[in-house]
């Protein structure tokens, strides 16, 4: 999934250039780009399927060339994830009714990719053939408020697979008291929004549990693959509900699963995620550019890659991002504040 | 004088172009350039000197194109204003023994021309001929602690002119609690750094209270206006003492006097003083750029004239200035603040 407009990190995610096409954390590959290599090896690279807006084609194309066009699936319309799987999940069934899914964010950061694909890999074994859904459940470090939580019963360990558990509840992103109480309890953990499943099973799923979204792509059945798919999308995919997969399927689903893991996972989505999850320096700065100098400053994101010299003295707690001829200045407390500044006109 | 450095106005005003070749205040001119024309009038313009440093003539010749090569007297270093005006009142005298001089800064402001040029015009009369050095003391209208103030003896006005009156003592920027007993004391003014005497008065003065100085420039005399003026006082001007003229004439000589004067003068020296003289918004910002927006902000300068787009969230009383690819975000309450982080590498 590519076509996020992640404007809880603008200025330097724009609507042009959202975050997935760059290379936030400095690793030398946008987060598409490591996204796409972290699956190399668990499967032929050509099975890759990338879901993107429209108007980002281009820029997969570019930093991608080695993915084959009818690999790129076009939305006219951000419609959220739901509509984006499940066009995805049918225009794979109709090359494979067997196919066994990973379904991923573009725009997370994994830091052990050796145990990534170790848990991949079991959880593809687990769906292929059966019924089941399961998501990846991020052991949590800390009691974040920013993410989705997964309840699950860890008395209930399935006899196939020793590590994937009954899914008890979907949480939404909690409070602070509530996220503590998460945390302690030990069988809650991140919705890292990695689903693994078979095509039929949700496929079946769309039907029975969203059955509008399921009847659109149910009905384009005949123009997959064919010169008419993209204007058929074009007409139909903006009619979907604008709606989670979460919400849609993953808390219906009778067969939901969680598959406990723990490597390196960080949904890299806002400024404030950039400090959680990136070195910082004694005063607990992150800081992004050549010519920075921090004096009596705390706390703070200074992302200004492309400025000669910035100093900055007397803040705390601020993210300050230079992108282009763009400047921003804002409190870090609060990642919604970041997308309603960067809407302004 | 055109050869301050004006860092406490960094990232703006920078070594290679301080301050007084910038157009800070967006009135469309530069500050030299304001301030040659707010003599017009007065006398005939091609009369002006300006004493600059070396490395700034190019800047001078291009922003005063008007100005003969031969009026700009340049300074191989800086030394503070008594080398710099011992050395044009030197030059001057020269050529006009009996020349009356008006001394001026170029990097203040003056809103009220005609009330300025009336001022000027009636020292001049007052100093002509005698032995008198007039400074302009600007009458308060806060208890600003940046200024230098002069107290004046109000109940000495000279038989010759109303408004004028001898200095009892100059005095040093003082801290807010002397400031305000100035201000109340109705007989306080800001040192504006004009100065109005003859050019035998100063020399004069010169030889007597700063022969160190008076020695370099009678010792040049004979290389005045040929062509190895330049490699003398390249030679010699460094030897001069690095001091203000306040401290080596105007505090010791006996006539001396202060015109009280109020026409709109403000000292653009800081950042600070750019927000006490600026217009400022509801919240008391002052916005220098074209697509500059303030949500929470207090009493902050932002100058960025040439970003597109500038979003400031959640600050209270911070400079934040961007020129070139230079970013500055510091606290406004401490001015020299600005002039240690200029000069980080």
């Amino acid at each position: 999934m590519a076509g996020g407009v992640g404007s809880r990190f603008w200025p330097l995610s724009t609507p042009e250039r959202p975050k997935q096409f760059i290379d936030i954390i400095g690793r030398g590959k946008t987060m598409l780009q490591q996204t796409y290599e972290r699956f190399e090896g668990l499967f032929p690279l050509e099975n890759i399927w990338i879901v993107t807006v429209k108007q980002y084609a281009s820029i997969v194309a570019e930093q991608l060339p080695q993915v084959s066009a009818d690999r790129v699936l076009l939305e006219p319309c951000q419609r959220n994830t739901a509509p984006c799987i499940a066009y995805a999940c049918w225009r794979i069934k109709m090359i494979d009714a067997k196919a066994n899914v990973v379904v991923t964010p573009c725009d997370h950061s994994v830091m052990d990719i050796n145990e990534f694909q170790r848990i991949i890999r079991s959880c593809l074994k687990f769906t292929n053939g059966t019924d089941a859904a399961v998501t990846i459940g991020i052991k949590p470090t800390r009691p974040e408020t920013g993410y989705g939580y997964i309840e699950a019963d860890l008395t209930s360990s399935s006899p196939r697979n020793k590590e994937i558990f009954r899914i008890d509840s979907f949480r939404e992103k909690p409070d602070v008291a509530t996220a503590k109480r998460y945390v302690s309890h030990k069988n809650y953990f991140w919705n890292a929004g990695i689903f693994i499943w078979s095509v039929s099973t949700i496929v079946n799923a769309f039907r029975v549990y969203s059955p509008q979204i399921g009847k659109v792509f149910e009905s384009l059945a005949k123009y997959y693959g064919t010169p008419y798919e993209q204007e058929q999308i074009d007409l139909h995919y903006p009619k979907c509900e604008s709606i989670s997969v979460d919400y849609a399927i993953m808390e219906k689903v009778e067969e939901s699963f969680v598959c406990p893991a723990d490597f390196g996972w960080a949904d890299i989505g806002s400024w404030h995620s950039l400090l959680t999850e990136s070195k910082r320096d004694l005063y607990g700065n992150c800081s992004v550019g050549k010519g920075i100098r921090l004096y009596d400053t705390r706390d703070c994101v200074i992302h200004a890659p492309n400025e000669e010299k910035v100093v900055v003295q007397g803040l705390d707690g601020f993210v300050v991002a230079h992108n282009g001829n763009t400047l921003l200045i804002c409190k870090l407390e609060d990642d919604q504040q970041v997308k309603q500044l960067s809407a302004i006109e």
